[in-house]
């Protein structure tokens, strides 16, 4: 096994200081989180899968005039769904007794695919920017596609969530593989089949992964703090990818009924559900995730019902202004925020550098003990986009 | 956290050399591994819940007579299932196609338990044996039950599956916890409701239940080789239980199907499924998990129609017979096999050790090698039951 590492991989103009990723977490940030972990020496992801072309190129913007190191742009590839008007409907009328409960009016009209997959146009779009990394979810685009990003010298990642896709996307040429555990928070990588009894815990996936290809390989799941990336290393891993323990940092669009959520009790409970777009994903456990999800015994909160990805996500949204503006919503912890950034399994708050940054103490000293030990970056906050902008030398 | 170890909490009288649990694997070891395991220096796991009575006498005397050092015996603690005729009815006409292929009579009769939980008359019996260990399965037998076993002064494991699960067996009286992630092989010690998306995977429940629980943690779930007890200690535990990474020594009982599908290709597809037994557990996914499991998208090897644990066993029987008998069983490893021993989903046969010890090559040098960093005890060969016995000093 003679496998390059992160540093050697992203490296090579503006090395990557610290193995560390940080998770593309849709919905809950933005090139403000990306760019104050790049410019802390790990690397930033900026996640494009729910953004408008012009607020893509507004944020690679800022990524391309900021970044002091290599920064990569997430994006989904999965297949768009085939419209079932019938199985909509169903779904409208699993999601009426909520709405009635909230006093709203009842979801109408038909499921809308709010998470596009990455095409032809969005790489028209993204070209001129011409990320170090892009990273994928839920397997690569189409060959064509695939190429055009490397040939503009992007290196290129995917999320494996077993050996088999691991070996997939080795044998269809990324750089390095995620492989994402099943304590991962957000949306499953999951891409060749959709059989969830196959998904392993980190510390069963990581190194059979790690076994199986020859590329370097990205612990991800369930690794929040220094004593995860100790594991993460044992057992064979050349960087980890961590989301869940920047959701409470200030550059972070978190919402405040989510950082509300992430520092309770409610946050031990986690689970996987299908329900808030179609796709399994990790989110702590709510009350529309027991309502809708309970599919009988030994079931969790995964629905038969709902609609394929991305379509089930439509009708959510006048819950969740209802959850966030009533005050109410810790029954419903906002989608986007329980869903699309997921939370991993890890209780926040009790590990000291996260307890200091979620109470909006000074990290420097936090910062520096951790880095001593190469292990998680805290971004500092003179790092932050509220930092006077500096030209990147790279891209 | 002042935590005891587990060389305190096990060693008084005889000191327990490396803080590794041989897992108990019903059906497919009983004394001779125990023996070897407890006498290399580990802490070796006699499986009660499958024993006859006087089976389980003969083994615990064998126990009693040549152990050298701690030694464990396990049982089950699961509710007695209510007959549901209806249920197993359409169970049995579930399991015919598979019967009718195997050239088999399709399956008759009422479904029997054939695993019947820790009671008083079991306890009359193991009581002269003062075991030093007992653990359980599926929570805690009844108060009054689980203060005679204390009262002999055996000291109590029990596995914990959520932080939930670990408070309660805290509160309840266990002297250390048995932290069992996703990944391991065998039943899910789940007890406390039977969600499986609660179930977390090692690298993140373990960290959980250190920081939740005083007591000790043994981490389970993934671990078999030394870079798996080094990620577990990383993560806060006080030692490790190991089962799959013996299944191939000649201690073990593994079946010849069994040992072979270990070492294919087809190890590296492990399921949870609850087709075999009534209760989710992890195997080697084969052709009847496939056939019976497949409760439609996302939803894997389990089966809405099982009768409840451990009546889905009863009907087994002729299959397995077929499988071993024909060797074309790799479609349907035994049941016992795939089931009640698991797979962990650890590739085996790649470690050094574990491919000496599959292909008869002698330990010792192994053994020495792994002992000298104090991890995975592989049994020496003089220390199995074909070894002159001894007269153990302890109990």
């Amino acid at each position: 096994m003679s496998k390059s590492t992160l540093q050697d991989l992203f490296g090579l103009s503006s090395p990557l200081r610290l193995p560390v990723i940080q998770a593309p977490m849709a919905g809950s940030q933005g090139s403000a989180l990306a760019l104050a972990v790049t410019n802390a020496g790990g690397l930033g992801s900026l996640p494009a899968a729910t953004l408008t072309p012009d607020a893509l190129r507004a944020e690679l913007e800022l990524m391309r005039l900021q970044a002091q190191g290599p920064w990569n742009v997430n994006f989904f590839c999965h297949q768009p769904p085939q419209a079932d008007p019938g199985r909509e409907a169903r779904w409208r009328a699993a999601l009426a007794p909520l709405c009635a409960e909230a006093g709203r009016p009842a979801p109408e009209g038909p499921a809308i695919a709010a998470r596009a997959p990455f095409d032809a146009t969005v790489a028209d779009l993204v070209e001129p920017f011409r990320p170090p990394v892009v990273s994928f979810h839920f397997g690569l685009p189409a060959p064509e596609l695939l190429a055009r990003v490397k040939s503009w010298g992007s290196k290129v990642l995917s999320s494996a969530t077993t050996v088999e896709e691991a070996l997939w996307l080795q044998a269809h040429g990324v750089d390095a593989i995620i492989a994402q555990g099943l304590e991962a928070g957000g949306h499953r990588g999951i891409f060749l089949g959709d059989d969830l009894t196959t998904q392993l815990g980190t510390v069963a996936l990581l190194p059979q992964i790690v076994r199986a290809v020859e590329l370097p390989v990205i612990a991800a799941g369930g690794i929040a703090d220094a004593a995860g990336v100790a594991a993460a290393r044992a057992l064979g891993a050349a960087g980890v990818q961590v989301g869940t323990a920047y959701l409470l940092c200030p550059e972070a669009l978190t919402s405040a009924l989510h950082r509300a959520a992430l520092q309770s009790a409610q946050a031990q409970h986690t689970a996987l559900t299908n329900v808030f777009t179609g796709r399994p994903a990790r989110g702590i456990v709510n009350r529309a995730m027991r309502a809708l999800g309970a599919d009988g015994h030994w079931g969790g909160c995964i629905s038969h019902q709902a609609p394929a990805f991305p379509l089930a996500a439509t009708h959510w949204a006048p819950l969740r202004a209802w959850a966030e503006a009533e005050k109410i919503g810790l029954t419903v912890v906002g989608p986007e925020g329980a869903l699309a950034t997921g939370v991993l399994a890890i209780r926040l708050g009790e590990k000291p550098a996260v307890t200091a940054r979620a109470s909006g103490v000074p990290l420097r000293a936090t910062w520096s003990a951790l880095r001593s030990i190469s292990v998680l970056p805290m971004p500092r906050p003179e790092d932050s986009r509220y930092s006077a902008p500096r030209v990147a030398s790279q891209v």
